[in-house]
């Protein structure tokens, strides 16, 4: 993914089939106007933004149908060497998460991506099953961490006393995050969550495989995004009220290629022709690009 | 689903076809084996078991085909008069929640169900499209709130500074659990959402269409349960090692019929014959009955 996105800059396009979004594209709101869409958003897409996530919600509001158009849509996205994203946000604990993995992960899925969404309510440690298959096909897992919508900040930013501990993931100590810490000994669910995950990632070397979902229209919190050692995708830029020195600001000193901004809404304004939406992504991944340049201001 | 459970007894038939207990029953771990174990488990539960809960990432596991075999599953049992929960653990925000509320609860989808889980990361208001939906077309929404996983314990009880405020679902101040909070001002995140479903309920009148997900192993938290105004789903009796005791103790002061346990594994033990699935069942049913009486010790 690092290579794809230097090579082809840090854009992700969200493939978001709402019912919203079909009227406007002309669409019939059913599994026929959904693979109309997703076949569109993939020509047009192809060799210009190297990273594709679809949002499951909207297919699966179709039923098995749905997800009929979704195994098509991510087997022809990846045989064109597209890398797909999962935005499934899965989540629950033993056999049942190790089943959600198995779904989106497994090389003899229907539905097999690159990489998968899932959120963090049971605990990092229960989401054992899916980073663990991610790692062995060489996949990637995006742990909901920081979402933008304000109705979350309260959870996200709860205090874990003594979060060293609490994290539980390695057994190890999380990264010591010190003085900035929002009470002592004491962080936040969110950057308890970070400093786990660059635990886990640290144990790979390299990039690891899991990456964290952080949105862009948040400031920066105490752990340093740029120590995570997996990839960060950012929702939220454009029309959600995300902005260039937002996203500079937010990944300040993070490496290039490890942050990945997915963009939707303002990306698929550019439809519904397949021309006009390639030449929208062709000026925002640009515009991102040059946002996150390490010499950017 | 409270005259039902006052009938027929508080137990939740977890379907739950594993690879595992596929294997267990002598079935093709593919969609014609998944259509024979959850046909099987409908004809045994009809009658005897009054809710069914289909764990929906064991049907993902086979893509759309699976999918379609859960279609098939939900209606068949909801014809024959059994309540159904589909266990999807869904979350996100905005009109990808409002997605994933209309697969599984709105009137003309394939999936659509009695009841569906909610993981609640985002916050509670980002599950309001959920909630709205689940009111208005007379199903119920069950938010994960303790789980029973040991490694999701210290995000579940990581402290929200001045929790009233905090909750934001309302509006109005979340009820006043007073000098068992477990610091001065702060609320656990697992006993503000607790509140603020609390709350939810309260505008309904009645029992509401909330209700919550407590794993059965726990032990009580400092907000009572008896004032949810909502169902409360348990998991975890019997193999997860939740105890009759341990019912007891945890939902005393609890109104008949509003707390389902629900039992999977040490359920689907009896199959894979119908008749001996049946009568396993029913003799659980009583048992947990039994617990969960009022007069019960």
């Amino acid at each position: 993914m690092i290579a794809a996105v230097e090579r082809a800059g840090p854009l992700c396009a969200g493939i978001d089939p709402s019912e919203q979004l079909m009227a406007r594209w002309g669409l019939p709101d059913d599994a026929s106007g959904m693979r109309e869409f997703a076949f569109r958003c993939i020509e047009a897409f192809d060799g210009v933004v190297p990273v594709l996530k679809f949002q499951v919600a909207f297919f699966e509001r179709h039923g098995a149908a749905g997800l009929r158009v979704l195994e098509e849509a991510i087997t022809s996205a990846r045989s064109a060497g597209s890398i797909v994203i999962a935005d499934a946000k899965r989540s629950d604990i033993g056999s049942t998460v190790a089943a959600y993995a198995s779904a989106w992960l497994a090389p003899d899925s229907t539905l097999r991506s690159d990489a998968v969404t899932v959120v963090p309510y049971f605990g990092l440690e229960a989401l054992g099953p899916v980073c663990d298959l991610a790692r062995a096909v060489g996949a990637g897992v995006f742990v909901v961490v920081r979402s933008s919508n304000p109705g979350g900040r309260w959870l996200q930013t709860a205090l874990v006393p003594d979060a060293a501990a609490a994290s539980g993931v390695t057994g190890a100590g999380a990264p010591d995050i010190g003085a900035a810490a929002p009470a002592e000994g004491a962080k936040t669910v969110e950057d308890t969550l970070l400093a786990a995950i660059a635990d886990l990632n640290a144990a790979s070397g390299g990039v690891g495989h899991v990456g964290a979902v952080v949105g862009a229209t948040l400031t920066p919190s105490a752990f340093p995004l740029a120590s995570l050692g997996g990839i960060v995708l950012t929702p939220g830029y454009g029309a959600q009220g995300g902005t260039a020195s937002g996203l500079a600001r937010l990944f300040a000193d993070c490496d290039p290629g490890t942050v990945l901004a997915n963009v939707s809404r303002s990306l698929l304004d550019g439809g519904p022709e397949v021309g006009s939406l390639r030449s929208h992504a062709d000026r925002l991944r640009q515009e991102i690009a040059d946002a996150l340049r390490p010499s950017s201001p």
